[in-house]
């Protein structure tokens, strides 16, 4: 391994409530904090999903800390490690509660990676990690 | 720990040349993979930081592989994970090389972040990982 970990990734939504219904209901990850109108951050191991309201985050200024403003629109996206075997269960456990799968295949090196959307519209995936790491699951 | 691991996290960019200058060359990332005009992958460690050219992604389609289409416009962010003797370093180099100094403050539980932009104005931070996770440096 090389260069620093990631320590936290964002994704946008301005649907707060649906974004906790789904990464917290149906994925089952723990929130970490929720400011209400602002953000929900949600934990992924040893890091940390960010899902913040870009309406609030575009325009944050004057609070007590110099948190700089940023914000996006559009379809992000975020990949989740995930061996073969639990990537049927993500799939069986997604399809379950009416989630479309937008697509499930092999990457040409073997791995195998499950596309669906956030309520927000993110492209979310989980991937087997030998996707980028030779010797992983 | 619980949940799953994030493998891959994604940033924007329209100057892939700029992306790789500041990524690589600056910040001294392994470029993983690079498809001209569409994308660059860095390795942070365990995880993939992605720079995709939205205008590539938005309307991928018709590809051997059904990858899904997304792309986002504006500031997005990212964090990578520093210790406070890292983050001195990190400080350094960039101001090195000119790029500008954001914010550095602490957070209330102590933990220092510093924050800057990369070339596409997406929002960089490097936070001590104590942030989220207590025990940690």
């Amino acid at each position: 391994m090389s260069g620093p970990a990631i320590l936290e990734a964002a994704l946008y939504a301005e649907d707060l409530d649906a974004a906790e219904a789904f990464y917290a209901g149906v994925l089952g990850l723990e929130v970490v904090l929720r400011k209400e109108g602002a953000h929900i951050f949600f934990r992924c191991a040893g890091a940390i999903l960010l899902v913040f309201d870009p309406r609030a985050t575009e325009n944050q200024s004057g609070g007590a800390l110099p948190v700089p403003p940023h914000g996006a629109q559009g379809a992000g996206h975020l990949c989740l490690a995930a061996s073969g075997a639990e990537i049927d269960r993500w799939r069986a456990r997604l399809e379950a509660v009416g989630i479309a799968i937008e697509a499930d295949f092999r990457w040409p090196n073997g791995a195998r990676s499950l596309y669906l959307r956030d309520p927000a519209g993110n492209s979310l995936e989980f991937a087997e990690p030998r996707l980028w790491f030779d010797g992983k699951d």
